[in-house]
C-alpha cells in the first residue's frame, strides 16, 4: 500500500491506494488559513492517519505498513524542501516538508510539485491515457498547468506550467501574485472571492455566497459554495463564473495556439466540482480564440476526480523506489 | 551549393549558400500584393535566379549547379503544396509550390514552414546555439513563433507556434485573422499599418509614415519605413510601436510562464530592422508579466539577420537529402 497527500490552497486530501491504484481509504482536512508550514504539516499528518485508518493500515512500532507516502505540494520543491508555496499561510521561505512528515508518520515521504503530480496521474491513469501530448489545467484556489509533450512531462527549467499567469488582459485586474491581467486574476477561486467580496461589501451587490459560506461553516468560498450559489441562480455568482470561464477560454486557447496539444484536461477543486457542463463552457469559450479552429483539442474533466492529486502523489513513491 | 528562399508577407529573400552555410549570393523582391500564388511563384523564381547570378551559379541544359532549393513558406505545407498562406495574395486554397518552382528552376525544391525553418536555423547556426530550449519570435507582417524543446522542434499536431494569436486583450483589437485581442493585432506590421492608417485618415492624426512610404516608392509600411519614422521621432509611429512592444512583452512572457524556455530569439523583418534596442525594450516589457521574474530567459536578436529565413530554407535541402 502507498499513501498520497494532495496539499491544496483550500483542502488537504489524503488517500491510501493499492498496487492497482485503487483507493482503499481517503480523508480530507481544510488547509489552515493561519499559522505556518508546521501547522500545515500537522494537518497533513492527521489527514494521512485518518485515511490510513479508513484503509485499516496497521502501525507497527510507530511505522505504518506503507511503502511510503507521496506528497503533491505547491511551491518550488528541492530535495523534500518546499519554498514559496503561494496560497499557503506564511510559506514564503523554505520548509523541510519531507523530513517533518517522515518524523511524524514513521515512513518514507517523497514530495513533488502538486500540478505536475496531478497531470502525470491523469496521463498515466485518467483522462489523458489516449494522448501523447496534453495540457492539464487545475482550476482551484489558483490555476495551475501541467504539460505532457511527446509522452513525457515538460517542466522547462523547473518552473513551467504557470498557465494561471498567462496574461489575458493587458493592464487588467490585479492578481493574487501581484501582477496584472493574469488568467488567475479572473478565474482563481481566491481572486473570485476577493472580487465578489469587494462588489458585495463596497458596491452593495447582492449575493447569497457569504450567507452560504457561514451556513456551511467555511472560512472561504469553497467550490461547493460556488456550486450551491449557482444552483440557486445567484446572479453575482453566475456573472463571476462567466468572467472566469471567458478568461479560461482565452488563456487555454492561447496555450493551445502555441503548443497544439491533442487534449486539455480540466481538474482542480472548481474544475471537478463544476464538472462536464463547465468543461463544455470552457471549450466554447476557447473556440473563438483558437487559430486552428477546425480541429480543436479534446477537452475532458479530470477522470480521477477529487482524489487525482492524492493518487498521483502516491505514484511518486513508486517512481522513487 | 544550395538555394534557399524565404517567402514573407512583404518580401521574398533568396540566397545561395555553400556547405558551411556561407552566403555566396543573395537577392530580394517585393512580395506581390495582388494576383495569386502563381504570380508569387514567378517572383520567387526571379529572386532565386538573381541570387544564383550573384553567386555565379551555372545553368547547364536548363538545370542549375545546385543540390536543390529549399523554401520557407507561410501556411500549411503538405508534400510541397501550400494551403491557406495568410498575408499572401489570394492564397486561401492549395497551390503546388514545390512542383511549380521545380519546373521553373530546373532543380529539386523542398518546402517547409517559414517560421520553423527560421527557428531551426537560429538553433543550429545562430543565436540559439547555446540552448536546448528556445522560443523564436518572428516579428514582421504577422508574428510567428517557433519552438525548440529538449533540442528538437516542437510542432504539436502540425500547427504549433502560433504565438501571434495568443490573446493579450480579451475582446481587444480586431486581428487580421478575424479574431480579437491577438498579440498580432497590436504587433503585426499589417495590423500596425491598418491602425495608423485609420488614425491618420479618419482621426486626422499627423504622421510622416505615408509620406516616407511614397518617397521610397513602397506600397506598404515596410520595416525600413517604420525605422525611418522612428529616427524622425514621428509621434504616431513611436506610440504605435510602444503599443506593439507592450503586446509582445505580455504575449512572450505568457508563453515563457508556461514553457520556461532558456532563451527567446527575436527575428522577422521588424525584429531584425529594429534590432538590439527593441529586443531590450521587449525584454523590459516581458519582465512585469514573468512569474519566475528572478530568472528571466535570455533574449537575443536573431543572429542570422535578414538572411536567416533563406539560410534556414537551404538547410531543408540537406535535411531532405
Amino acid at each position: 500500500m502507498y499513501g498520497g497527500i494532495d496539499l491544496g490552497g483550500t483542502k488537504i486530501q489524503a488517500a491510501i491506494v493499492d498496487d492497482e491504484h485503487s483507493v482503499l481509504g481517503a480523508a480530507r482536512r481544510a488547509t489552515p488559513t493561519t499559522g505556518g508550514p508546521s501547522d500545515v504539516a500537522a494537518e497533513m499528518e492527521i489527514a494521512l492517519r485518518d485515511a490510513a485508518k479508513a484503509a485499516a493500515v496497521q502501525w507497527v512500532d510507530g511505522n505504518p505498513t506503507l511503502e511510503g507516502v507521496g506528497v503533491g505540494s505547491p511551491g518550488t520543491i528541492e530535495a523534500g524542501n518546499v519554498t514559496s508555496a503561494r496560497n499557503l499561510p506564511d510559506w514564503e521561505g523554505s520548509f523541510p516538508l519531507a523530513s517533518t512528515l517522515e518524523r511524524g508518520l514513521g515512513c518514507r515521504v517523497v514530495v513533488g510539485n502538486d500540478v505536475q503530480v496531478a497531470t502525470d496521474a491523469e496521463f498515466k491513469l485518467g483522462a489523458g491515457r489516449p494522448y501523447s501530448s496534453l495540457l492539464g489545467v487545475f482550476w482551484g484556489t489558483g490555476v495551475g498547468g501541467g504539460l505532457i509533450l511527446d509522452g513525457k512531462p515538460w517542466t522547462g527549467r523547473g518552473g513551467a506550467g504557470e498557465i494561471g499567469h498567462v496574461v489575458v488582459v493587458l493592464d487588467g485586474a490585479r492578481c493574487t501574485c501581484g501582477r496584472r491581467g493574469c488568467m488567475e486574476a479572473y478565474a482563481g477561486r481566491a481572486s473570485m472571492e476577493a472580487h465578489v467580496r469587494h462588489l458585495h461589501e463596497e458596491r452593495d451587490r447582492k449575493t447569497d455566497l457569504f450567507k452560504l459560506m457561514k451556513q456551511h461553516d467555511h472560512a472561504r468560498l469553497t467550490s461547493g459554495i460556488w456550486a450551491r450559489a449557482l444552483a440557486r441562480a445567484d446572479k453575482l455568482a453566475i456573472q463571476t463564473l462567466d468572467r472566469a470561464v471567458a478568461a479560461l477560454g482565452a488563456g487555454i486557447a492561447s496555450v493551445v495556439n502555441v503548443l497544439d496539444v491533442e487534449a486539455v484536461i480540466i481538474g482542480g477543486g472548481l474544475g471537478i466540482r463544476l464538472g462536464h457542463p463547465y468543461a463544455e463552457r470552457i471549450t466554447e469559450a476557447m473556440q473563438p480564440h483558437l487559430f486552428a479552429d477546425s480541429r480543436p483539442p479534446r477537452v475532458h474533466v479530470a477522470a480521477l476526480g477529487d482524489l487525482g492529486g492524492a493518487i498521483g502523489a502516491a505514484l511518486l513513491v513508486r517512481a522513487d523506489a
